[in-house]
């Protein structure tokens, strides 16, 4: 037994290696990136790590896989070159900031020596700053590992930010120091977020008498519930008071949706009328973790009374108009799912809609909008996850009854085209046992539908069902012209260019019938079905929400005639 | 006739209808874009107005298309709507503003009453003002239309930085804006760059002074002098003196390459050794507006004494270790292509590598990049303007004879993969007359390839040619793994996914032969070149710099095994 008295010896180590170790302690399996020449080192030390590297087609495709992966899984890295590579990913970046999915960007750079000597090394922008500056708008922590005293600190920090955060974070990494030798203290945890006990006390107890008062509450769960590893709170909170509950498109299935105490979507018009309704009548509004942003408000046609909700989110709890600082999300939800309320009857909540009925009797009746997102909905099984690219991909798959929690992911507020392909590989390389069914526009997918090709690299089997009606649906109800187009693509063709997949195109009831009985029996590839769909053929929902946006576009003189 | 003592009513403009006549004005014919609802207005107004809108796939397509457009035309514009939009081009920007090419990019944004009712509006980062941040950053001036007073004068000043500059601009435009009538009050000019004339006569007469008493002087044409204009100026010295003259990697073309005073590329190593020798052994090199990068030396393999040189870039000039500022580049060039200097006698120079002969002889034989590039050469012709991408396609393309000028396009410096299809696009509708010749090798086609779908979409007919060898060829040389590998794709497929186009597979050189004819003949569309080559069969370029680039990797650590 060694002398208790004596001092261990500092463990020395390599600063990539300490990176590498600090994300698989944090439950990083993959790490998602596109090599240059300033970040090859680091690449080369994670291929021999037991982290998985991916390599997408272009880094566009990485950010938004590791997105998806940290939406997953609690954590996502994408790791690419200096310049090229990182400011390929200033936009997945900017998304994840916007929807609080906290992903770790590496970018290689070049080493501390090259920029003391030479001004013009290439793939630089202005100075050697200038991506930590662009970074810096658009993470919540960053940092240059240019230090060996204070490398592996600084990996703690900013690791620890991003888990906090939620949100995403930068680390450059010269290509020196990736084997420079160091000492690997860690740095001490960052101060716990911590409740106000006496504001804690006082905020619980009146919302929890709000909640006890209400005649007909009503709860709504937000992206946050499941950022913050909350839905497990949630739950006993529903469970025991058996509360009504409805969620955001952000945070669509944040609750499995044939949990009997689900209602349905909550979004304005873009939602059913009914949840609307039950939602925007109730005297008492329980919103957790919800982000008020114009899509999930249906473009502001929702009606929410800030005097009846109670609205929790990171840090700060509002009951009616009473603000209460310095109490977090965890204790509010934790407080309220222990505290003392009435079990209600749930009897007269609407329930979410059925599955509308598949007759097979059509099939040769041309598809259309409405029968593809029936079919979809009679399709679904818990082993699936879906992924719904912006846009009448989106807007369609709302009221898919999603039993699986989570099973899906969509950026359904900074609303990045081209999200949905590159965000199937992350998501199932981080959840291997679902398979995602991607639903995807025509011109989203010529953005990044060439991803299936990581897919056929990396061994999945995506499903991906392109909308295929000959542009932007969504602004053709907003604006029209020929910039809305796009070009016609034979995307049931792509096999024969990726060497690999299996292409469907689906102009029928009976094809789609077809075209997805394949697709459940063929799970050693990639499915595409290219469905051909009438260009003035849209959801419900999106003809809703388009008219409130054009009306306000409108009204803002941007649109109008001269 | 009008009384003359009356004043004119101030013209009355929309803000939108200004942006596009300004732009006009300064010889724009199109602007590069993807649509977004925040910018519909703005391109409505674009559709049906005397510019042409390029609706490209993704926004990276759009930005590389202006900055190529740009290079040819003097000025490019990428027209794309916020965040989503803004932030896909953050790379395409940061590379015009390292390889001062001056793109306009013309964002559409929240209107001010968005701004100021709602926090949470969709493609919004962190504040309304991250994208403004991000893009301060990467340009040289920036502004946000929101003031009616100070819309047009602001639009003209940032324009007017572009153009002095040669670098990119950021001009966002808040969709409530577009429509807004102002005055239309023009901007004072900016004030003139002018030399100041007692420094400008001394430099010259040290400049001339030192060239007059050379034995051997020679000239090294840089960027700045096509970006300024100065190509007419710098010929009339070259034609006055019969200087031998080189041109730089990022500059190659400035002068066409059947001149008699051309020598070749002076590039270190990465040139042909008896341009680095007598380039390096004369005692007098005038640098003309040359950029002193890593890749323009050759991976810093160049070794000019600072004592022999003459170097004038923008504001500035160096006779040998004597710096003189406020001395304006034009003026520089002007000056002495006036000046009193002996003419040489360019007998002893160096000329140009010949053309190998491409025998017919071997029609079974694999292709190899040294036949690929002798076959290319002998098929140039002057309405071809050759477009590389960086890594192997740059390297082999550097020796190419081209006549041409400008009939060469690459991003030499910042060298970001993916360039080479967009640009394309660019370059054609920049100059109707030429027909670009793609070299783009297969990992960075991956990136951005299916941009052909633009150039069907507008009826261009790129002849492309995808240096296929299975990945990374450049980073191979450096340090390989898995990660330097890509998907094989059948390239030659591609038009069976767009619907358009030709393609072909070129395994030998009766192949390419017949490829190549086919793609003469073959006018309407694009034709693709699927040129499989050995993986290990680099150009010997490239072998020299990747050589290099290894040595300074791992001289600093970050290769080396532990």
């Amino acid at each position: 037994m060694a002398d208790p008295t004596t001092i261990a010896a500092p463990r020395r180590v390599r600063v990539g290696d300490y990176l590498i170790e600090r994300l698989r302690d944090l439950g990083v399996g993959h790490v998602f990136g596109v090599p240059g020449d300033f970040v090859l080192g680091f690449m080369h030390k994670i291929e021999r790590s037991e982290l998985t590297l991916v390599n997408t087609c272009d880094e566009q495709g990485a950010g938004f896989a590791a997105d998806a992966y940290a939406r997953m899984r609690g954590l996502g890295v994408v790791c690419v070159t200096y310049g090229v590579g990182g400011l390929k990913i200033a936009n997945t970046t900017g998304q994840a900031y916007a929807e609080e999915s906290p992903v770790v960007v590496v970018s290689g750079a070049p080493s501390l020596a090259e920029r003391a000597l030479h001004p013009l090394i290439h793939h630089k922008v202005r100075g050697y700053d200038t991506q930590l500056r662009v970074f810096e708008q658009l993470t919540v922590a960053s940092t240059v590992l240019g230090d060996s005293e204070t490398a592996c600190r600084e990996i703690d920090r900013v690791l620890a930010v991003a888990l906090r955060e939620k949100r995403p974070v930068y680390i450059e990494l010269p290509r020196d120091m990736v084997d420079a030798e160091v000492v690997a203290h860690a740095a001490p945890p960052l101060p716990p977020e911590v409740s106000d006990p006496a504001v804690l006390a006082a905020a619980l107890a009146e919302a929890t008498a709000r909640i006890a008062a209400a005649r007909r509450p009503v709860i709504v769960l937000g992206v946050e519930v499941q950022r913050f590893g909350l839905t497990e709170a949630a739950l006993r909170l529903i469970e025991r008071t058996e509360i009504p509950t409805a969620v955001t498109l952000l945070d669509k299935s944040a609750i499995g949706e044939r949990h009997p105490s689900f209602i349905g979507l909550y979004a304005g018009a873009l939602g059913r009328d009914e949840v609307r309704e039950y939602v925007e009548g109730s005297d008492c509004v329980l919103l957790l973790g919800a982000l008020l942003t114009d899509l999930n408000l249906g473009g502001f046609t929702a009606r929410l009374d800030p005097a009846r909700c109670i609205h929790a989110t990171r840090g700060r709890l509002e009951v009616g108009y009473h603000v209460y600082e310095r109490v977090q999300l965890t204790d509010v939800v934790d407080g309220l799912a222990a505290a003392d309320l009435p079990r209600r009857d749930p009897s007269r909540a609407p329930r979410p809609a059925p599955i509308a009925p598949v007759e097979n009797g059509r099939p040769d009746a041309p598809i259309t909008v409405a029968r593809l997102f029936g079919r979809l909905a009679a399709f679904l099984s818990d082993d699936l996850i879906v992924i719904a690219d912006p846009g009448d991909a989106l807007f369609g798959a709302a009221d898919l009854p999603v039993g699986r929690s989570p099973g899906f992911l969509a950026p359904a507020y900074y609303a990045s085209l081209g999200f949905a392909v590159p965000a199937a590989i992350g998501a199932q390389l981080a959840a291997p046992g679902c398979r995602p069914l991607v639903l995807v526009g025509d011109g989203a997918f010529q953005m990044t539908g060439v991803e299936l090709s990581t897919a056929v690299r990396y061994g999945l089997n995506p499903i991906v069902v392109v909308l295929n009606n000959g542009g932007y649906a969504t602004e053709r109800l907003i604006l029209d012209g020929a910039f809305n187009d796009v070009l016609p693509w034979d995307f049931a063709r792509l096999p024969d260019l990726l060497g690999a997949g299996r292409g469907f195109r689906v102009e029928t009831e009976g094809e789609l019938d077809a075209a997805l009985d394949a697709a459940s029996a063929e799970t050693e590839t990639y499915c595409l079905l290219d469905v051909r769909l009438d260009p003035k053929d849209v959801s419900p929902a999106l003809r809703r929400l388009a008219g409130r946006l054009s009306t306000a576009a409108a009204g803002a003189g941007s649109v109008s005639e001269p």
